[in-house]
């Protein structure tokens, strides 16, 4: 396939085997230290944001990046969804599945006026495991997740799919074949 | 002490008792969910930055937040730095010491161009532990440290202080007593 936003997708430096065997890991790290690239990242998912929303939500750690740029660039505020134990108030939270094991992912349980708008940003989307749990979880909160932005989608993965059949309308910028 | 810049210390919620007993937590969640009130964090924190800088540079997690908005308010690249294993490439680390035992900041060791100028941003500034060990760092790296922004201080702990001594000088919004 064409791949779209090639100049930012030359910007993402592969990593093999990183975490661990096998994995071509995608390293936005190279992407973040262009400025440009960067900002075009963002200025992108800004556009191709839904019109209407009211608020952005990031997740821990590398989401946070996007999260909170795109929250500068639309002139928003930012909901973070963390890992267990790290945010000092009343926390609600959902538990989902990983390859072995469990993971969970938490908010401030007043984090989210109920009927909000909110926009889901992350680096990248896989398996969607962790973006599905953070759906589910602002759905909890009351919020309408009214859409999903990655820079990297992870077609093989399925991901991106999973969360438009769960009515989310997902945005990628760019993509690579594989896991 | 009048506090400067009250209108952003008062979105940001004291905790008490985490994440141990006696430890008054600074929450800078209220802010970022103040769209408004984020967003002129930001604008204050870009204003009082040095005239002259290549690079932000931010540390894990919450500062990925504050330096991520400030590459995007300022137009410059984002540089991270991280704990240890996080990071897929080839890495250079510092080791400094905690209350018990050591904790360790590691970044790209291709990260920057040696002789850049950085600036750091983090979200709160206590100790100083983490930032000092973050401007080693970055000089390890060949960067030069023009600058070190944070939102919070606390200044009764000294690590503004020892920055300054360090040679970085030192930009903070607001500051609270105690630790």
């Amino acid at each position: 396939m064409t791949q779209a936003n090639a100049d930012l997708a030359q910007l993402i430096r592969t990593i093999p085997d990183f975490p661990k065997p096998g994995i071509q890991f995608r390293d936005i790290t190279t992407l973040l230290l262009d400025a440009k690239g960067f900002h075009a990242s963002i200025e992108r998912l800004a556009a191709s944001a839904p019109d209407d929303f009211d608020l952005i939500a990031g997740i821990e750690a590398r989401g946070f990046i996007f999260s909170s740029a795109m929250a500068t660039q639309t002139a928003k505020g930012l909901v973070l969804i963390r890992k267990d134990g790290k945010l000092p108030g009343a926390t609600i939270g959902v538990d989902y599945a990983l390859e072995y094991g469990t993971d969970r992912v938490v908010m401030h349980e007043d984090a989210c006026v109920p009927g909000q708008k909110v926009l889901l940003v992350d680096d990248l989307i896989a398996t969607g495991g962790t973006a599905l749990a953070a759906v589910r979880l602002l759905r909890q909160a009351g919020a309408e997740v009214v859409g999903a932005s990655f820079v990297i989608d992870l077609p093989d993965l399925g991901g991106a799919d999973k969360l438009r059949a769960a009515g989310v309308p997902v945005t990628t910028l760019v993509a690579f074949e594989g896991d």
